[in-house]
């Protein structure tokens, strides 16, 4: 193996598919970047076998700069390989086997020699494209990633609620997460008809979002036991996770008994204000609404209490009092993106809506807390 | 207790005091902020008994809008007050004391109410100000605390040496720091003539440096017991380190027998790219020397090794050879904030200096390391 090639290029990539890499990987070679040299273009590889991406950089592409000299592949250790090129002060740079695997990196007057790994040891990982596939724009995918995947349970008992379902029945695609806690759901139209029910890692879409940039087309293919993300050269592969989904959607109340509508950068302040007075860790917030006036307020024994009056656009219903999660509900309506939010209740224990004014393709639900004071 | 104050500069002030907060204080009144309130000023203290941070806002000031209604004083946990203060939407806050301890913190329509401590559970601070004194630039004291406390020694196996140690005679002010692996030595001339030989500990200069503006004029006042900075109406004092300071002028060479002039910048970053190749976490950096070239190397049998030329200005003195710590010596030189340094070297086992050719008040000093390959 030897090839110069551009080090802005080279380390772009090279940075892309370490996104995967982990630190902690129990097979040593997945610690590497897998490195192929074609005739024409290099294929970047980096994998925890949860998550994998892949990058091909093409010679015809002209700011690659690429010159092939000897095919090959090595798997060099990601953190090595990343700091070298990084700090390479050259515009090109050269890799080249010298002795089994000790490859040399250079660049100006600068040469390193690191040991590597056989490219042999690198585990076989199949990147065939599945049959079921839709295109996405960018802005919208990261818009689903943003808005649901903070919702998922980060405990394993449930596995199936660590990821995120995405049913798709002809062009509706709705896209859920829950903890049991609070839950958020996301409607978007596709261009074209599908028919899957998978469930994606939030970790691995939390890794798409990382990787996409704005204003493009994504690719997105899925069978019943992967999805890949396609932007341009470079695919992002993700397991899914297996057993059923719950039924989500007779969760979500339909009726409604009292309705808030308040800007939401008052009602996240005043939750944020009310937010710090913890209990053992956790902030529980109370809403105490009639015609007149909503009050935010939270107490604690410890630390002390808070009360606001909320600014409000209108208040429509009998009085309330409901208690609830200052950090769900807080979390709610930041990824709502709204200027004007609606929260809607049927009743002081049952779970209430978050709503979005300007756009109803996202909703969020939290469960109250029962509180005894 | 009973005051209106600006919220901008009140928080400003917690702020400030709260650096001298630690976070796991023994004594409980520790981890808050004292606020005791006179007719026309209020004093904030916050301390962990070896650095304390008082500063008074004065009513006469305009921006303060300071109204005293009840003059009393409390003590409150530092992070509840400074979270509260920060998230109150208000360009006026209210402190009243309501109940014993619990005080009342109010702005706008948002009103918290925390339990405070009583001030006669906070330890007595002295803060007379002792006789010996002189003024320093801010600039001038930033530079003295950034280009030694890095060189200072983090173990407590020999307590003296976790400080900087400052020497004045006449108007003559020495401050060394070493780890007994290097050291740093600068030289300020002062305008006034003083006396004395102490140690303060690095802690407390960096709090000093994170507290203070440029362009400002700190007065320094030591005793053998403690030291305090003046920066307008705040003070910063802190405790010294007890124990005689090791004679350090003797193991500064004097002749050389090897100079190397080189922009400061390719140094560092020669120096940077050889360190990434560790030996259990240590980087030993070679130089190799001779009327040809400087070559930079560096080797592990883990990783690899590196090799490279240095661009240099000029080289003076027979061929050498020298290892040394690229950690060390990369620090040393990002402190000189040169353009040009020049190395100076003994011999392959001397303590060699690194020098500022524009300044001649900073000396930096490493020790070799010895290898064996």
């Amino acid at each position: 193996m030897n090839f110069k090639i551009s080090k802005r290029v080279f380390y772009s990539a090279l940075n892309t598919v370490s996104r995967a890499i982990s630190s902690n990987s129990p097979l040593p070679a997945l610690s590497g970047i897998k490195i192929e040299v074609n005739q024409d273009s290099i294929i970047l590889t980096g994998s925890d076998s949860d998550i994998s991406i892949q990058t091909t950089l093409s010679g015809n592409e002209e700011e690659t700069n690429l010159i092939v000299k000897e095919t090959g592949s090595i798997v060099i250790e990601a953190k090595y390989i990343l700091e070298i090129v990084r700090k390479i002060d050259a515009d090109e740079i050269e890799l080249e086997i010298v002795d089994g695997s000790l490859t040399k990196i250079s660049g100006m007057s600068a040469e390193f020699r690191i040991n590597g790994m056989r490219a042999l040891d690198y585990p076989a990982i199949d990147f065939t494209r599945p049959g079921q596939q839709f295109e996405m724009d960018a802005d919208v995918l990261l818009k689903v990633i943003s808005q649901t995947t903070f919702a998922t349970s980060d405990r394993e008992t449930r596995p199936v609620l660590t990821g995120v379902n995405m049913k798709c029945s002809g062009k509706r695609l709705e896209c859920v997460a829950t903890d049991s806690y609070r839950l958020a759901r996301k409607i978007v139209n596709l261009t074209s008809e599908n028919n899957f029910n998978i469930t994606i890692p939030a970790k691995s879409l939390n890794e798409v979002s990382k990787t996409i940039a704005q204003d493009s087309s994504i690719l997105i293919a899925v069978s019943d036991k992967k999805a890949q993300f396609w932007i341009g050269e470079t695919v992002i592969q993700t397991r899914l996770i297996d057993g059923a989904y719950p039924e989500t959607a007779r969760l979500i109340p339909t009726e409604f008994a009292h309705e808030l509508t308040v800007d939401s950068r008052d009602m996240l302040n005043a939750i944020d204000r009310a937010s710090f007075i913890k209990n053992e860790g956790i902030s529980i917030v109370k809403l105490s609404a009639n015609s007149e006036e909503v009050v935010i307020s939270s107490k604690s024994q410890e630390v002390g209490s808070s009360v606001e009056n909320l600014n409000i656009i209108a208040y429509e219903g009998n009085p309330l009092e409901i208690s609830f999660s200052g950090k769900y509900v807080f979390e709610a309506i930041r990824v709502l993106s709204a200027t004007t939010i609606k929260i809607m209740f049927s009743g002081e224990m049952k779970p209430f809506v978050i709503r979005n004014m300007d756009d109803d393709s996202i909703l969020q639900l939290v469960l109250p807390v029962r509180t005894y004071s």
